[in-house]
């Protein structure tokens, strides 16, 4: 019983549904864990063991028949609405605030049976100011960020399941740099009533786990879309974009050297690999997604501003008055050039299933004072594609690197199959 | 000083900053409004006279210079958080509910020196159960909805700017049939942070008003789009397709020839009317809408239907679990639909300023038991196209009939003049 949290979620459901395991048992051996760990990983923004035990019982008491996530627990990044835990968005305005409701995906995961844990740390309102939250795999390194408690209370198995948002890179980074999987879906997949809204143009719901199976399952309980068939074999080998970016320079040697390994893995292994090249043009969509969130971030928060700008950071201090004088032109046309964009990559982009990516410059860099960079990140995020990455290897300090693959939007299931199928071929 | 109530906001805004008058005095005139008129048309959630003198006193002490909307009133409808008034979204669920912040719309009014004057009643949460709103032409009729209130109050001169949303047709269709002015501007165009989302794919803040003017004062305000120059002569005629829609024989024969009418003044007036006709296919929209809606508003309000389903309208605890169950496929497939037609719609609209169509289907029904339908507006909003409804006549029983314009995404500057140039030249 005592590894129990080590289990992943779709076998925890499924020990559940088989009546070989309690959701209580399943709880409590995650409490434990954090127990033992938090006090040096400091993941969690609010946790209350009782609270989490008594929705166990409470789904072990109805019966978990027909409920896809039985007994599974998810941490919740502290930016989505829990009307029953504290939400406080790591800002010092909202200390101690209570929301009235649950998100959207925070009351769907309930109705599948899942286990609000608790509330995962977030840099503030999901920005730049970090939390306390460390690396698992080293404590002087960041966790990434702005998701960085869900993806260290995942790695380092305080749970299963995590929610992150990701408006830059705030989903993949983290999950990169704990050595977890994250899937940041097509733009809108899962529904963000009840997120506190960064960018609403770019907002998304993200999921961490310890496999692609697991991410899949989560977004599959909270939208309907089916479910990958991961036992299939491949129909026919995936034609997979390796597609360095305009940013490889920027990479690490360790991280260039895992992708070009990975690439060759995967064409040894029955997929088939080209370079792919983003068409002429998408280089700007580094600025243009900065460009836009700053336009949005200065008009969402701009009752914080004005009514505690005390409470907030120097960076947002600083960085909201300057972002609310951006010239409407430019957004209009920062706007149009990402749709124009999005048209384009979807031709450019015909005949591939998959692009290879990395998905972060290199190994979570020390100290915790930043989160690191989204440069891998924020130009996929504004196109709107689902993003995965799994853990493919090390860095030169021993953390973890993750390699990033991304597909056609809306073409999640894809990009999960390929992701799974590439996992298991780098084993 | 007792007319200071039929004032534009943007002559409000001119002799406050003239120093002529004061936001004290104009406030004073609209609260004396209210009491006469409120106990008849019920367009009022909440307000509190003392705490909206209390803000009009604020912005007389710190001057008006350089405030957009110094000393203008604005009603919020009831779907948009305030952290000083209750929201309660017309839902039991939320009886005395006071978020803890401002919307961001909200917020950047009171930074531009405008008052909050109260929040206006709502549909329960944006949806069909209407609220206890009268239309002020004819107390026995509706005003419309789901922004009931800030139509109503716009038209009696309870406030002269107000907020609705679109989902469907709510902001449009309640400015028709009260007489006034409801613009609907591009997807996106106002931040939604702090909106309660129905739909979050549709959801649009709009905005109500006497003038097109003012409808435009009051979003370049908050937007940063620059302020549409309406004294300028037209630099040529506009060119304007008359979109009677797959759905004109659903429309009053009151409406039917106020159209025709209108048409034909416009080209007497030297504009450029031809017939557009919207491509194949476009039919489908109208329940491509409702399908999105339906999908997300199921998950949207999940919360809401698993906590107090008691305290929800039938309507609602009827639909919300009938919509969970719409595949997702055929979601993704209306998504997909969607976004062909919005860019099938920017080709067949290249030669046009504007469209001239309905703005709903005839005056305001009788009765306050539903809000009449969103026939000549879904498909727009799904569009994401910004619409302009003006007052242009009269329906069978005396009731007021709007035209509607519609213009290019994005295109909002170019809709509102030529909304503007319509009033006058109908006048």
């Amino acid at each position: 019983m005592t590894d129990l949290h080590r289990l992943s979620a779709s076998e925890i459901v499924r020990q559940i549904q088989a009546g070989k395991i309690t959701a209580e048992a399943v709880v409590a051996a995650h409490i434990e864990r954090i127990a033992q760990r938090e006090p040096q990983v400091q993941a969690w923004a609010h946790f209350d063991a009782e609270a989490a035990l008594a929705q166990a019982r409470a789904v072990d008491k109805r019966g978990a028949s027909g409920l896809l996530l039985a007994g599974a627990p998810v941490g919740v990044k502290d930016v989505i609405d829990t009307g029953d835990m504290p939400t406080q968005y790591n800002s010092a305005i909202y200390r101690g605030f209570r929301p009235k409701a649950d998100a959207s995906c925070v009351a769907l995961v309930k109705r599948a049976g899942g286990i609000i844990l608790g509330k995962t740390v977030t840099t503030e309102f999901a920005s730049r100011m970090p939390g306390p939250t460390r690396n698992p795999h080293n404590l002087a390194h960041t966790p990434g960020g702005s998701s960085s408690g869900s993806g260290a209370a995942v790695a380092d198995f305080m749970t299963p399941l995590g929610f992150g948002t990701q408006t830059g890179g705030s989903t993949i980074r983290p999950a990169a740099y704990c050595g977890v999987v994250g899937y940041k879906p097509s733009f809108g997949t899962i529904n963000g009533a009840g997120m506190k809204h960064l960018a609403e143009s770019l907002d998304t719901i993200g999921v961490m786990a310890r496999s692609v199976e697991d991410c899949a399952l989560l977004v599959h309980a909270l939208t309907s879309r089916p479910l990958p068939d991961f036992s299939a074999k491949q129909a026919r080998a995936p034609r997979i974009g390796f597609c360095r970016t305009s940013r490889w320079d920027q990479a690490s040697a360790a991280t260039q050297g895992l992708l070009e390994q990975t690439a060759a893995t995967l064409a040894k292994k029955g997929a088939e690999v080209r370079d792919f090249t983003l068409p002429e043009g998408f280089d700007r969509l580094y600025d243009t997604q900065r460009l836009i969130a700053d336009f949005e971030a200065a008009r969402a928060l701009a009752w914080e501003y004005d009514n505690h700008p005390q409470l907030l950071s120097e960076h947002m201090r600083t960085t909201l008055p300057k972002s609310i004088l951006i010239p409407r032109e430019d957004y209009a046309e920062a706007m149009q050039h990402a749709r124009s964009s999005r048209a384009r990559f979807a031709d450019a982009f015909a005949g591939f299933d998959v692009l290879l990516t990395p998905s972060a410059p290199d190994e979570a860099p020390p100290g915790i004072e930043r989160t690191g960079d989204s440069l891998f990140n924020r130009n996929w995020t504004l196109l709107g594609l689902p993003c995965v990455t799994i853990p493919a290897g090390c860095g030169a300090k021993g953390l973890p690197l993750g390699v990033q693959f991304v597909g056609a939007y809306d073409d999640d299931a894809r990009v999960l199959q390929c992701a799974d199928w590439a996992a298991s071929a780098l084993r």
